[in-house]
């Protein structure tokens, strides 16, 4: 009996041994699981590097070609080596002052590291695309007339503190995240920011040589100057599509199941739903008006409208309904229009692609979209639409003027300080000339006959 | 005694739980890493539009670049609506008239929805863009002279209805699933739909002005109009060469094991294999061919080779081995280039990028192939050349000739309400002038000196 | 009792059944989780194919931009069917001659395989992608006047042969593996094979005509030619950093934990880091230089550093901290400058896109910078700055030079031989009309005005 009982013990801790071995086995297969999703979402959300360097290139002039090319390039390089030296650290780090900025995990990265413990490793280059989409913004804005060393150093600037820190308040476990403020994958944290420092980097160096020009009337005429590679510029948007799935799918952080609700693998099909319908309703959004109130289906319009959805859908995507989707995308895609030609306009703002309509018009409406038609009860996050009430939109209210009110005084101070010192803007002769010759000294389109007086 | 088995009896007992836990925590991440493999194939698809909008821009002409590009781009967007809205109930609902249409799930998505068991979650993204790429073959074929708007009739009809309604034969359970057609990623479900649309719009809306001349003598002289930046279409072709092997390879469906067999992660690698083979033999075939016939090496040709290969492959590439995709690859290489010289030249319809004889002449000719290169036994699909007989081969006919008729005759009949009513071609005027300037009122080229008499 | 005992036999027997089932299925799961890694890694490297072929024509003139860009593809196609044929086999098949050369596998692929033990379907396609690589560099530095045939012939040999062979010694478990050379992700099997063949290629072809010209005074000047698509280059450039990501960290070959260690998909992450704070120095440390040494922020000298960081990091990126990534990418991105100057103006040896550079004098130093800076004490794989004195670095030496004179000597003899027979070069006349009219009978760019001088 003895005897049986102990093989019986034995074969049974076999078994428990096999099945606690299987148990550990799973974890590390989830834990691995998830490594690749980063990984997917981190390459998809690098492509819009691609994307915003070729949309900018294309919407712009030839002679600049190469200009805003580097700057798209730049912007990336330098601000990788700032967020991993500094801005990691303010946005992740250990939380001070009550939920505002983080303090520790600056310069990162001893080799003997437990990286499957390590938040830094695991997350790392996912973060660092996120806060490079938020910088290279700007350059869009600033293009055809900001010194390319001075946008060098913006974007150490916002890559290393601005950025950083209103994420921390929202990404970090800071005050917003206390307060329930709902941005899924960054309408605010990402492309509010980053459309504030572009509109404000548009007013402090000031409109193009001859895009406002007074008549003997004494009234201004507005110049456009259109792109000079349009499938160029279209290619880019599409490649700003395509990585976008990465942006806001892989911002459930996990592929896993994990604790299921919205931030879950779980999640990630409806998300790539809503954000492939806002996008397409953006397009036809922006299509509609400009070919209703233009009287042509325009190009650059629509391709902004196209934008425009995806940055509306961006903090909402998790938790609102196909339906809704289309309603947000169509929102915003008119919104661009309107909100191109006020700031060209009426304003007279000169923002040669559109970057501010795009991601802070947008941002902010895309932000408190989630107060309107946020349908998850589960989690508590239920917008106005579906019998939430005010309170959630005041909480997305809070969120966009604080990042806003933040960032906007950050690069507004940013800006002036370069202005009083490096300088910011090219002088007019160089401007004239394209910055691709007077600040490059080469040429973008070697061999093609290019109207220089454009 | 007892105490001693009642203590044994727990332990077993928490054992076997830890046991149950694991087998479901195994069934979640097998969940987790299917939705992730969808994803990546969902999103590799998609990066076909953008494949599409390069290739077709880069081989018709600069006056027409914004036109194309509006196309490529408004189709996804136009039908990512559509077959949301109406699509994918036809492909995917209930089946009705014993397999020939689904039924029910429009409009979907409430968001209490069950994500993890809901068949429209965790595919609607993967089968849109497989809609889309459907969608997007026509705008070759009938470019540089097609109103914009009737395109986008036009788009909103395949993806709504009539690619679903055959999809749902082959994909959705219906009748020709039923009699054990095999088209893996969809030769035919996919590329001979858009394809006979693709010819049904080149003949009704007519070629180009200046295409097909009439000389002195009665005799028709055939005109060539190269495109305009053919380093474009080969990024194009690149990037649909990489986005394919999502389109292939995750036809699996999966990435776990599953049943085993063809439709199983098991097989991704090998599909990538044959898909790799096949398009590179594609380019191959038609460089080899354009070269003895043409006395170059000529890059278009080489081009649509590799494409070509592709197409070819779509069917079969999960049931041949690697040496039968080369030869399956070479053919439709060789293939594609007598089939653009007799559609140019015999039949004298104008398709400017050659689309349908990539996508319907290949697309035939790979499902054909299924029936005479398969050699996958245990699962009973084995063609002509390892002893099946001419029974799957006449299944693949079957095929392609009912899916083929419902997609002519539809698309046929869709262009000719489209000529009668809203009009399907530019005025003669428009058309020489270019349809960027015409349609959209802007050019693509801005600042470069152009030929405009081309 | 019996019975009791008999009941509880059973049970247990049905809980160690269900403990086996889910260990099983881990089993399946982690190796449909490995097949999906190596397929991302794959598509990653095959994307970088098109950021060569962009980067080479961008950085040539327009008047070859149909002869690059077809070389670029063909030189896949050409190479996937010989490395299926041929190169796996003496890459990967069976070792003889201790370590020297693997020697069956030839023509791979029954049906019947068993996919899941079966490393060739199980890793084909990511292997070929690196060797496409390899084979690819050469393009850029005999661009503009090497003859189409001969460059495939060239194509096929290095596929075939040289590549697999050296490849062979370092991963497919040949005498340099045995010795201990680390080569993470190939900055010798594959930059410096593929550099060697550039430079010895660029060597025997010849300068561009009208390059170094001897004036009155005995003096050569050197000229410079301008690449005629800037933008387009630089869009080459970050497909092929946005495509590294997969050649680095798919390196780990597995993306579940396996024996942990750097070879592990807990690596990953950390990979992703190093490669990417690389490039970014990298690109930094040549705009530093260039701007310093030629007074201005040469985009394509900086572009070139960008992929001098990535080829740096791309040996020692797993086994590097990112500090040290950081300065290992300043040293590349410095050291291409450097070299790029020197090979063109005192070797006096034409390379137009300086693939010679960046591919082989940076794939020298990343391989050695292992033996410098590498940190994994429990792997034994320590450098020289962290007490590993000159072992490694030594055996890293051996690594370079051997592998180095294979690739060096048979490029050679290749080149020499193409040139005794089927000639290297094309005419002095068909060279100044441009290859895309000489060769390919047709235009790049047809409708732009184009300086035909140039």
């Amino acid at each position: 009996m003895r005897k049986k009982l102990f093989a019986l013990a034995v074969l049974f801790l076999c078994a428990g041994g096999v099945s606690l071995f299987a148990q550990e086995s799973i974890e590390s297969l989830g834990f691995s699981l998830d490594v690749v999703w980063l990984f997917i979402g981190a390459i998809l959300v690098f492509i819009m590097q691609i994307g915003f360097a070729c949309v900018e290139t294309g919407l712009t002039r030839a002679k600049n070609a190469i200009n805003i090319t580097m700057k798209n390039v730049m912007d990336f390089c330098f601000g990788a080596i700032l967020y991993w030296a500094i801005g990691w650290g303010f946005m992740y780090g250990k939380d001070a002052l009550g939920g505002l900025i983080g303090t520790d995990q600056f310069f990162n990265g001893p080799m003997a590291v437990d990286v499957e413990n390590s938040g830094f490793y695991k997350s790392w280059f996912f973060q660092v695309v996120f806060a490079a989409t938020a910088a290279t913004i700007v350059s869009g804005a600033m293009a055809e007339r900001t010194q390319f060393k001075s946008y060098l150093i913006y974007t150490c600037f916002i890559s290393a503190v601005i950025y950083p820190i209103s994420g921390h308040w929202v990404w970090g476990g800071g005050w917003l995240a206390e307060m329930g403020f709902h941005d899924f994958a960054g309408s605010t944290v990402v492309h509010s920011v980053g459309g504030w420092a572009a509109l404000m980097g548009g007013v402090i160096v000031g409109p193009r040589l001859g895009k406002y020009v007074k008549g003997a009337d004494g009234k201004i005429s507005v110049k456009a100057f259109p792109g000079h590679n349009i499938p160029y510029a279209a290619l880019g948007v599409l490649l700003l599509f395509f990585g976008w799935f990465g942006f806001n799918a892989a911002s459930t952080g996990i592929a896993t199941v994990g604790g299921g609700g919205i931030w879950s693998g779980l999640n990630i099909a409806r998300v790539a739903v809503t954000t492939c319908l806002a996008a397409a309703a953006g397009a036809i959004g922006a299509l509609i008006v400009s070919w209703s109130w233009f009287k042509k289906p325009d190009a650059s319009m629509t391709l902004n409208g196209l934008l425009a959805g995806l940055v509306g859908i961006t903090a909402p995507c998790a938790v609102v309904s196909p339906s809704a989707s289309i309603i947000i995308g169509l929102i915003a895609g008119a919104l661009v229009v309107g909100s191109v030609e006020f700031i060209d306009k009426v304003l007279k703002i000169d923002d040669p692609v559109g970057a501010s309509s795009v991601h802070l018009t947008c941002g902010i409406f895309g932000t408190l979209a989630v107060g309107i038609w946020a349908n998850v009860p589960e989690e508590g996050i239920v917008g106005l639409l579906h019998g939430g009430g005010l309170a959630l939109l005041g909480v997305q209210l809070v969120g966009v003027l604080t990042v806003g009110a933040w960032a906007a005084l950050t690069s507004l101070l940013l800006f002036l300080i370069l202005k009083a010192t490096t300088g910011l803007r090219v002088s007019h002769k160089d401007e004239l000339m394209g910055l691709d010759l007077s600040e490059h000294k080469s040429e973008a389109y070697t061999g093609f006959q290019i109207f220089s007086n454009l």
